[in-house]
């Protein structure tokens, strides 16, 4: 991975860059509240992956569609700001979440502006309107599978019973398809043929279900200073993830940590699960998924750009925080 | 306006059958709770104008965009719905809110769902894609603007002295972009000049600007029975609307009624805006609305759609609920 990571933060400047130019310095407490998130860090994995996408088809053609890559980040951050209204969460990249450090009105609206501006950034591509056209459609197709992925999610904290296909169906709408609509937006911006578009469209939908099967591992063992978030917040809230429903098939019952945990009962849970086998089984089939997800690339032509899309999703299922 | 109404309900059968088709019977709570306020009536007055407008460009070309007519009425029932947490409201076109009938989450959702789904519609229309892109443009900056607007009406509630100027602005954006976007997307799908385009986009600004002044007439006076919504609710949340304003500007301080109220105290308020003159001073502000933004569309050939969109205007300020 040795390109990929300067790949990567050469990406994040240039996304950067752009919400600095259009979302900083605004004047208005909504603006304010809009660009909070925006401009507290992230790793602009989606901007990447439209980019990579789009060079993937033809190169050279990333940079008439960036603003189709800012477009990816703002529904990103948008999904985030309104799930932290829904979770209750109070910290998020290091920082207190909108509707903490405003309130729950100018948390929904500053979520509401990033979802239009996005809509306003793939309209600004360097790109046919025929493209453009199918971007959009693609895009807010993302957005309703979202929400539904965000509703089931919820809908589970009241279950103790889901299985491994409902969490992945879950996981698919909630997480997958956002990867899976940028790649697949990278492609026909770039002018790709049907099938391309659907190969990327195929390799985005399992690398993002495996980044959030690796996001649920994250919340679990990493340290809220180096992630940035509540730690095993998933786990006090009882939430069913991958980890929890593979710990109840193997008789662990991880109910029991669903309440205010100190760091020596939530390093307890973690030992219970790394002796259960549960920890190795997830990454497991985390690393299966990316495995299958980038077979889906080999109907493209070799280059550069391929090659560093199969490295972030090795990335994905690696990666610490 | 012997040929508005009956025009108006032949809009709203359509969009109703196409709400039937594509939102109704769908499984799944969240489709349920999208469906809610779709559902429960509405006059559909946004997706007259957008018909209107494509018609009194080119005749007969509303047909080919109804799908862009359906996209403004969900931008406008999404908007519904979260303002709806956001005010804290619990009735709504004579039918509980969605956050009230499920809960705060569901109901960011439900308006999220929505949202997409707009954007979704408008590129199904049948019109060139350039057409679409521009369309989709004016829509996601129309939505970023409403944002703003409800922004700065729930930080005018904390203040009691909002001036003219910027209830304006405010309900400008609130309330004046979404026709002014209806009518202008209504132009351009059908295929209009700049000139025209932009006529028309002001025309709706405008007469949404009007249609907004004359719904703060109406919540004050309109029974709840008719209206479908709580009776006074601006007053006891002492809102600064135009009413407040201008009675201000008379010495009548409407912070006094800023409290739970019986009818009797309704009924007296209006008593002492009535004699004071403030409600004839606010309808004749809405009807000079109306008169001024008529003239933009003195650019369109005279048609019997032209014709219908003054009628509109003139209904927008007469209606009483």
């Amino acid at each position: 991975m040795s390109e990929l990571l300067p790949y990567l933060e050469s990406v994040a400047k240039e996304i950067d860059l752009m919400i600095d130019r259009y979302f900083v310095d605004r004047v208005g407490e909504l603006n304010k509240a809009s660009a909070h998130l925006l401009t507290a860090g992230g790793k602009r994995l989606r901007p990447a992956v439209v980019m990579l996408s789009a060079d993937a088809v033809k190169r050279g053609s990333s940079q008439d569609i960036i603003q189709a890559a800012l477009a990816l980040e703002l529904t990103h951050t948008f999904t985030l700001i309104h799930d932290d209204i829904m979770d209750g969460d109070t910290l998020r990249r290091g920082v207190q979440t909108v509707h903490t450090k405003w309130d729950m009105p100018t948390g929904i609206l500053a979520g509401d502006v990033l979802y239009a501006r996005a809509f306003e950034f793939i309209c600004m591509a360097k790109a046919s309107d025929t493209a453009k056209v199918r971007a959009v459609s693609m895009l807010s197709r993302a957005c309703a599978d979202i929400c539904e992925g965000q509703h089931l999610d919820m809908s589970f904290a009241k279950r103790n019973d889901v299985d491994e296909y409902e969490y992945l169906e879950m996981v698919k709408k909630k997480t997958g398809v956002l990867y899976a609509a940028a790649a697949g937006i990278g492609a026909i911006l770039a002018g790709s043929s049907p099938q391309q578009a659907k190969a990327l469209y195929l390799f985005g939908l399992n690398t993002g279900i495996a980044f959030q099967i690796q996001d649920d591992l994250i919340d679990l063992l990493t340290p809220a200073e180096k992630s940035g978030k509540d730690r095993a917040s998933d786990l006090r809230e009882g939430k069913q993830t991958l980890i929890m429903i593979k710990a109840r098939e193997k008789g662990i019952d991880l109910q029991k940590y669903k309440r205010d945990l100190t760091d020596e009962e939530i390093d307890g849970a973690i030992k219970e699960l790394n002796d259960g086998g549960i920890i190795a089984d997830v990454k497991s089939f985390a690393h299966d998924l990316v495995a299958v997800s980038n077979k889906h690339l080999s109907l493209l032509p070799p280059s550069k750009e391929r090659q560093l899309l199969m490295e972030i999703g090795e990335f994905f299922v690696t990666r610490s925080y």
